[in-house]
């Protein structure tokens, strides 16, 4: 096992790693930049270094600057979090040329999932079916709209490099096709320092259902079920839950079986999450395999009682996976919210500044995940998720009454907060009764 | 079910049941005394009425003016919380005259185990074996010297009305058993208005082992496993844990049937905890039976997946038992500590004052109940404990563990607390192997 790990990361998952290697006996070494320098969460590591300035392009993302401070430190390896270089494959073999362990999968197996092709390659050798679409990035304009007409407008633009809801847009004719790939081609290199996008069919009102998966270096995989993730705003997942309601046990099953073969096809080691698309038919489309822990893996380590940080560092480092498929149960229902320092009065923008007052719901069944606490400055640089908050209970609706509490109870002074949204969210019939999709939220608050 | 329920308490308890009342449906009306005036926990209850001044005795004690705010407040039901009037059978039969319904068992039960002479006469009926002592109060030292000398010193004395370490002292000779009887009757009687003390043979470096159970109006009764609370000081337990360590399955099962036998024999219903000694042969003999919710019941909850504070409402509420025996299983370990205002380097002597600064640690398996926050002032009033942070993990070795890098991570500024004793305890050999008694804390700390 590991005796050092560092984490290139900031803020919540940066925390939860360090929790993690707490709990393992592992020493951890945090990086920073210097809009972070002081922030509480760096102290629970046993070291940390600076890495540059403020915006991520200076320091987060400064592969030569973490490989610098993994030497200093003496690590043996590198967890990467969510974002940043997570899913950025010259990194993993850069850490790896260096004799760093990459906690996550190949950086082969990253690459080629992280091709759109080859992907859409992988998933058809293991029978896991996909959305039809673009065969490779898109070139030119005029080809793409060729393809659109082709498979049928609507169509989805989608960076290849994406995560997120960056880099994403619907067009719906030639027109919105056009400008659409130019904004999201613009947002993907700002975003991801890759301009590449692609385009497949747009499912109408899906929901979004995502499988975890794990699988270690000696073949074995496993599935921690799935998690629903529909209710989104403008793609950015605002409310994901496990098990998923109003689907057939016989689906998910069928879903979990195919992650798991688009996993071993892949040569994919370590966590990841399938996520697919499901239409009104209960028919589910594979549309990409994101090769890293995702924010809402609480929900997952929840219902299965597996901790999925610690079974990303045990895989990485050789050990054999302990879990098997058939000990994997769903234990009652878990559901997470995103809570972030945004403005819902003002469309959502970035509300940073200083949180004044911070009252964190307590109690049974309550799960907190946050680097924030009262006095934190929540600054402009980075993404505005200031905390996830995680209900576990045995049965959804006692998981929801449970958030709703939790939701009534919490407060964050100083700052604007997405609370209100969630709110609302949590007293809505329709979402109640799990009958939502990925455009709901915008369609109705 | 009740629609509006009265909690008739403070802090973290009163603060509990609200959380359950919200989850539940249930409106909560909480009453105040003028230094609890103005708490946040008040304003997640749908109503407040002060019922006088500061000292417990002219408020929470105050069963005419909690019974006044019941009927302003035109509820159903009154929680008694811990501590004050939960055990207090004059004030459930009062509740009861007044067509409100107390959530606890029938004042006749709790008269009749409060009781010392004829909660011993219960256990032996029920066949549950019981330590030797007194029969009845101790009314004078000589016969109290004589019975000692019986029995064989040391003996413990222990006030009737007790709980809590309160009114309670060893005696090792007939001089300390002379000033230990009017030093415990004093104790008792500023503590619970009740001067009268029983004695009994002390078992020495005994494990205390408690067994919580839950009984219905309708001759169900169930347990929900044992909890280990042997970590105390000054009979002030300090770290509760389930299952208890180093207890062989058989002994547990004993103990549970025999509280299950004790609570039928009784008559009683609602939530309830059988404590029991252990002795270093793993017998075991019942002491006494809290006929009351109890400050560690998360423990029981973690481990369970039972709501206690919901069953108790529900009972209270002439709901039958959901809960099926066979049904309630030991989930993996759950270990609660107590965090308490009180200075560890000054003889645990209180620490009031304003908590300047607050880090409460989160992340998985992580539970913290309490009603404090940044800023809360501590007062000299009450108990000084300020909150329970409790662990949940599939093993004992990964619950202390978590419990340990959450205990590295809770900071609390401006006053003093027990974290330092509670870290020193968690990296303690004899504790992290499960050989500790009721003494190991003052022999080694």
């Amino acid at each position: 096992m590991f005796q050092r790990i560092l984490i290139a990361n900031r803020g919540e998952i940066a925390l939860r790693v360090i929790r993690a290697c707490r709990e393992l006996g592992i020493e951890s070494v945090a990086v920073f930049s210097e809009a972070d320098r002081g922030a509480h969460y760096l102290k629970l590591a046993d070291e940390a270094y600076c890495i540059g300035n403020a915006p991520a392009s200076e320091s987060y993302l400064q592969i030569n600057r973490i490989i610098s401070a993994a030497e200093i430190g003496n690590v043996q390896a590198i967890h990467p979090g969510y974002g940043f270089l997570a899913e950025n494959a010259h990194f993993a073999e850069v850490c790896r040329s260096c004799n760093i362990e990459f906690i996550g999968p190949p950086h082969k197996a990253m690459e080629e999932l992280g091709d759109k092709n080859s992907a859409r390659r992988i998933a058809a050798d293991a029978k896991v079916p996909t959305v039809p679409g673009s065969e490779g990035l898109i070139t030119d304009d005029s080809s793409a709209a060729e393809l659109a007409n082709r498979i049928g407008y609507p169509v989805l633009i989608k960076a290849t490099a994406g995560g997120g809801g960056k880099g994403m847009r619907v067009a719906r004719n030639d027109i919105s096709l056009k400008a659409g790939l130019k904004a999201a081609a613009q947002e993907a290199e700002k975003a991801f320092s890759n301009a590449g996008v692609y385009i497949e069919k747009y499912v109408e009102r899906p929901r979004h259902v995502e499988v975890q998966v794990l699988a270690d270096t000696h073949g074995n995989v496993v599935h921690l079920w799935e998690r629903d993730c529909s209710l989104q705003r403008r793609h950015q997942k605002l409310v994901e839950e496990s098990p998923a309601p109003n689907l057939p046990l016989s689906v998910r099953q069928e879903m979990c079986k195919a992650a798991v073969r688009l996993v071993k096809s892949a040569g994919y080691t370590n966590a990841g999450t399938c996520e697919f698309l499901v239409d009104k038919d209960h028919k589910f489309y594979f549309i990409e395999l994101n090769a890293r822990i995702q924010v809402e893996h609480p929900v997952s380590e929840e219902i299965s009682g597996v901790d999925l940080i610690k079974e990303q560092i045990r895989v990485a480092a050789g050990e054999h996976l302990k879990l098997k498929q058939r000990n994997i149960k769903v234990n009652g229902a878990a559901v997470e919210v995103r809570i972030n320092a945004e403005d819902p009065d003002n469309d959502f923008r970035p509300s940073p500044g200083r949180i004044t007052d911070l009252r964190i719901p307590g109690g049974g069944g309550i799960r907190w995940d946050s680097h924030v606490h009262q006095d934190y400055v929540v600054g402009p640089y980075y993404d505005s998720m200031i905390g996830k908050l995680i209900v576990h209970r045995d049965t959804r609706a006692d998981a929801f009454a449970t958030m709703r509490r939790a939701l009534a109870e919490m407060h964050v002074g100083g700052i604007k907060t997405t609370i209100p949204l969630l709110r609302r969210i949590f007293d809505d019939a329709a979402f109640n009764d799990g009958n939502v999709d990925t455009t709901y939220v915008e369609r109705t608050f």
